[in-house]
């Protein structure tokens, strides 16, 4: 009861800061009243400096929920009763991140101008702090939750800013700044709250909602096979590049679904995966593909890729989870360092490797809209692909720091 | 059993008298042809004249299907016995909603002339009868509910008719035609049809059926999120407007479903609120930004109107809902007076406030988009908020009269 | 056990053998990338000879899942039990039917050039398997299903080869090449396989399953309602024929739904049809339309089609099913020769009757992109309809024959 008026008192109090915030500082972006635009604001040539691109404006409605497929795919794998506490993490962290997010990208004369743009910029954000929050699932209150959420918005965004901005690693797809930052600070947080006896109730009312989370899990792998390809490429709008990406991430997924048949029969009793597997190995097989999609300029490397991913993955459930339970103490209440941690990893190194690779040759004009700084002449292959690699460990180091504080 | 024949009767008969009026009257429209588009018809002069434009065909496959968001609400609510029957109204109701549009917008030389247009059109008549079909759900045998739906289109469109094209209301998202209006006109249905006994077994059969409506909750909930807020634009295609409408509409649900996890705690005994709560308050949100939605030039404003109706909805639930039934006689099954009529009148006023408020300085370009006729010079602001206010009283009065005459 | 080890070795082996053969022959086309195109591949000549036209990219994500419609519809009626097996089916054919149709359509100097083309091509070949895999549904193994639609994709593929590209058959949505070979051969493959013991367990499991089968018919539905018409009209991508090729699809589904309501209380003793019939209906209403929906310039016309197609598909269910079982000694699981076979048969009819209609004063400017050949003066119309007739035949004689050799 006193948590029940705890949540509701800070709900309150964080919804107000919000609406008070927004009044002081957030306008509507003249960009996207093109006639308005004010010099300062340098709109057109502001477009083409960033990697960030105004995308049409049609399909953003349908990119700005990709944290709701995550939603889904932790319903099929915890099950419904924790749905409202995470919409409530969703809307929160939305408008959060776009104060936040417009801090660091959209400031100006003391205003951030929003527009379509930071609705998909606060979006990646929301969904790293579902990731997280995948992580600690039914051992944390919402109350919890909701700091979690607040605090991990504002690392996960300078994390962003620093890798994308300050440093130009190309992460169209967000390997690093979403899938691995998120998987490692819910895995600290998870570490720093540690409750053994916690576990066992768990399990058990798991497997009464088992019926109604294969619905989920369904449901959640049509949504993330229908609508994830097109938001990993959201930020990649260049009509060519897109191409690519979106078609590398539909077979990354197709192979790495096809081992998980592979490997499941082996690794258990059953004959065929049970769906929350296979949804598994979907989000592994995108989440590797964040990074490397548009780099990637051949299909081959795409199955090759999620091949391997989808071999990783259940292996990853089937020994890694128990041995990162019983040493190192943390619990990961839907495998988010299988699904997301090590994919990103793997996406990231593969592409450093493929930055390395790349030459004029086989880009051709792909070069200068995936590496700008590349094409500009002002960075050579190898410092890209080592500034690729750097951004790596950095985002560990942030996200296990961030982790830490806020556990 | 003879309800059984009368309802397979019923559905023969209204068939073929539709497939005889389309054959006698409806034909593909020449405009989408643009070579052939006959002068009399003034195919270029007519998309300018009125709110109606052509919306980007692409879109349209999505926007159609507006009404079965509305539908997963309403199973949220009250359970998926009802699908089959709010599928047959609506797969009678849009064509209905054709012919009698057509009658009033596309009407020449004796033929009506369909397009993608009439198909959007249509399915925000059938939106209508949907939520007024939610206020007496269970109530109301199928073949009642199908005149109902034969009623209602016709005079839905109506006062559409009155409001947009006559008057020069601006209602881009359909506060009052479709949210009001729906709500009102059901509300008066179930007043007149009124059965105290038939109350309590209802109660029971839904509790039956709570666990598969937390599915529903869940899917449909998600599907508002993800498709709602490009239907409330689905009018307002000018780029720039568009583009706010979405953005309003997104802050304004954000903040409603924050507002929802502050009071539920408080008004009932549950730590967090339940699945279908949450949907109403998504519900809404967006009921409260139909007209507002591309009038806002602020986010805070969208993110105060989303937390204020936040608020007030559950509130109409827990105080509003019992009197209406005990003094009132009013029984309303999915709720929908908290949902869509309070919201969609609040939507209204705030409309009319804006109205007020818009100058040339703070609307710019988009004066011409949202006020036409005040852009023109024709109006004045005043003139426009007073029309705008009329439309209220106005519709109130169409809908509770229509209602009490089909009951 | 020894099932599961085949399955999960076969699995291996088909995922080797195809990233084997991706790396030796599919490259991402220059077709993409605009500026390489060489000349021996006649970019710009070859989108204007063929009926395949570049659809608009962004859409692309959308249409590639095709085929998981028919998923959720065969969950509808037979529970969740085999989703895991229909997603490996679809994971496995589509990265065969980029190969095989890759072979066909897009082969050069030794490579295949993919593109977003290919993934909608290989998709619409995956539909078909679905469709066959629906008729033996719980009867067939998983690793006998990889072997069907191992072989399936091939006479798919060469089928639709001879129909669209050799004989010119105007068939954008579908109706022979997709749903009356995919039924057709899945009922012979269903006929050799004939093993009268299976029957009765089955129809036990599945009661058990009635209760979320009901949830998965409503998804099923609302997603088929809203996706299948632009999925019908992927290929008509010039912007006027496609715009009535969507309206006849949504005229024809609500209209078959119609149907559904009249026929089911006269034929069962339920007051309303389950959702499954609707969901049935409604599949039945849109493969009806797949040659048909271009090629009809009056709305009533679709209405007809569908209305008609609506009674005939639970006539079916009551009266042929049964028949079929017990004379032809044929089971049909999902029931698809009720769903695809007939309303594709039924189209093809309807398709040949409307193009020995056509005149150039009906079709305009459209003729030319409907039918291409009469547009040039190369066929007259009859001929066309000669063929379109024609195709009837020879698809059934191909199903017949791959069914019963892959039986």
């Amino acid at each position: 009861s006193a948590l029940r008026l705890r949540l509701s008192g800070l709900c309150f109090l964080l919804q107000i800061l919000n609406i008070l915030l927004f009044a002081a500082f957030v306008r509507y972006s003249p960009e996207s009243s093109p006639g308005q635009c004010p010099p300062q604001l340098n709109c057109s040539q502001r477009n083409q400096d960033s990697r960030f691109q105004q995308p049409r404006f049609q399909d953003v409605h349908i990119q700005v929920l990709l944290s709701f497929g995550l939603l889904l795919a932790f319903l099929g794998r915890y099950g419904p009763g924790s749905a409202a506490i995470c919409i409530l993490i969703v809307a929160f962290a939305i408008q959060w991140a776009v104060l936040i997010q417009g801090i660091f990208y959209f400031f100006l004369n003391g205003k951030i101008y929003v527009g379509a743009q930071s609705m998909v910029s606060a979006d990646f954000c929301t969904a790293a702090v579902l990731i997280s929050t995948g992580a600690v699932l039914g051992r944390v209150n919402p109350v919890q939750m909701l700091l979690l959420a607040l605090l991990e918005v504002t690392l996960c965004t300078l994390n962003e800013y620093i890798l994308l901005r300050l440093m130009g690693v190309s992460d169209s797809g967000r390997s690093l700044t979403v899938h691995t930052f998120g998987a490692y600070f819910g895995l600290m947080v998870s570490r720093v709250l540690y409750q053994p006896h916690k576990d066992k109730r768990k399990r058990e009312e798991r497997q009464d909602v088992r019926h109604q989370a294969d619905v989920f899990a369904v449901v959640g792998t049509l949504y993330l096979w229908i609508f994830w390809p097109s938001f990993t490429s959201a930020t990649t709008v260049h009509k060519n590049a897109e191409n690519w990406a979106v078609l590398n991430t539909y077979f990354s997924l197709v192979a790495s679904t096809v081992a998980t048949f592979i490997l499941s029969p082996v690794l258990y009793e059953e004959s065929t995966p049970r769906m929350v597997q296979i949804q598994d190995a979907t989000l592994a097989g995108m989440a590797v593909m964040g990074m490397a999609g548009e780099m990637l300029v051949t299909p081959f490397g795409a199955l090759i890729a999620g091949f391997l991913v989808g071999l990783i993955s259940p292996l990853g459930f089937r020994f890694f989870t128990p041995v990162l339970h019983s040493r190192l103490k943390i619990q990961d209440t839907c495998g988010v360092h299988n699904i997301h941690g090590l994919p990103g990893i793997l996406g990231a190194l593969l592409g450093t490797l493929l930055t390395l690779l790349a030459t004029a040759d086989t880009y051709g004009d792909r070069l200068e809209l995936v590496f700008p700084l590349v094409a500009q002449g002002s960075r050579t292959v190898t410092d890209q692909a080592f500034i690729q690699l750097g951004a790596l460990p950095l985002t560990l180091l942030l996200a296990t720091l961030g982790g830490s504080l806020t556990g």
